[in-house]
């Protein structure tokens, strides 16, 4: 009998095509689906919560794969990270009921977002946050970032050449975070690893939640919110831009790079 | 009249051969006296408060250097980053006394070392930590680096085949820290930035300061350090190879990429 299970997984994006298998890209549903090959002894099709776009990292990424081998969960997942590069790791895996599909189970799904306003870019983090090198005005920023609260149609906000039955999906939570330097200087131990008590700039992390997401859609509105953040577009453009539904009118896609799929709730 | 500059400097010392600068060898050394060349017009010789190893990273490592160029220090430092690769960076540059020597006039240098004991190895640290299977008693670990403490002929914990004058050494902190999970998971924004809460595994960090170091000092008391954790070796073997100045009785030598050279004190 085939039993499903949960996997949880995290990666660093930087060196995968994204998420979903392509001929003759390095992408990081095809190397989990090699890794289970040799255990299945065939073809296992991982089925991945969201597909993140090339570049893009996730700590929390969530797949689901049935399986007819017999071998016990802890024993898959030791084997699976003795097999997979050391850019994705599988966290965890849970036996869940046999009908459990990661991407159509999906309750919500959180996404971080990082940027350097200005400063210089510790290497360390040189993967991890988008540099902005003008300043930002972090209030701005997070009064724009509630427009996008509840229940919209995001179209303008949407990958340009996107083809999707509705362009309506709904956002729980939108806001915007600068503590983490002071969080970070606060702490008996200094983290993130290796990054200093920065020399200059400031650290700005963006958190949305939200039921689905369009193609580029967190990029979309982030590129948005730093164009406000700097005082290149008005606080209610947001807003505007929902309206219109029009996706000329918001500002260029921020980089894959700054972008996280922290968490997959079910 | 030439002016000597305080440079305070980072790098990702994953794909650097050290700081030191070799024949036909990627260094740290090397790459900031070469992105200096077309700036002073020659050759200006970058001194290094320490010479960390192939593979250790640096958050606050410090260098002098002469220059004849008449170019403002912040321009300096926007030049120099404009062309030096992404990991390695200048987070500031100050003018100081011309007789300024980073290495002579360091009064003391702080490295932290970070392990992962058991669990997973998050992507975004796999650069920065030491991944160690076993699980660790951290209270044995703190309980020994108290041993370190002071002025002490380290012998014992200098690498083989080392040649120096003399090899005492004053240490004036040596402390085991573990909240680096609790804090993030207090913090309101996760830190390191893209470490979800540790699935499984206890992150141990470590931090010495001291008025000077031994060729791989640090790393040895680590691997004795992590070997008296996971109760292979007694809680006194610390002092017990001070005592012996007896390199063969400590430990393998902890790899690099946990070690981090944090700062320098002048």
């Amino acid at each position: 009998v085939p039993r499903t299970f949960k996997l949880t997984i995290a990666y660093d994006g930087t060196d995968f095509a994204g998420w979903q298998r392509q001929a003759s890209c390095r992408t990081v549903q095809a190397a989990i689906e090699d890794a289970l090959q040799p255990i299945e002894g065939a073809r296992a099709v991982v089925i991945g919560a969201g597909r993140t776009d090339a570049g893009v990292h996730a700590a929390g990424q969530v797949a689901s794969v049935r399986l007819t081998s017999a071998i016990p969960a802890d024993e898959l997942l030791r084997a699976l990270n003795a097999t997979l590069p050391e850019d994705v790791r599988v966290l965890a895996i849970d036996l869940v009921d046999e009908r459990f599909n990661a991407q159509f189970a999906a309750k919500a799904k959180t996404y971080r977002y990082w940027i350097l306003s200005a400063g210089v870019v510790p290497p360390a983090l040189r993967r991890a946050v988008w540099h902005v090198p003008q300043p930002i005005d972090v209030e701005r920023m997070r009064a724009a970032a509630l427009s996008v609260l509840g229940r919209h149609d995001f179209a303008g906000f949407q990958a340009a050449g996107s083809d999707v039955v509705t362009t309506v999906r709904e956002v729980l939570t939108s806001r915007v975070v600068d503590s983490a330097v002071e969080a970070a200087a606060a702490s008996p131990v200094l983290l993130p690893l290796d990054m200093p008590p920065l020399a200059s700039g400031r650290l700005i992390g963006y958190e949305i939640t939200g039921t689905g997401f369009l193609r580029h859609m967190v990029r979309n509105i982030v590129g948005t919110l730093v164009d406000i953040g700097r005082s290149r577009r008005p606080i209610d453009d947001v807003a505007a831009i929902l309206a219109s539904r029009d996706r000329s009118r918001a500002a260029a896609t921020a980089p894959p790079h700054g972008l996280v799929l922290w968490e997959v709730a079910y």
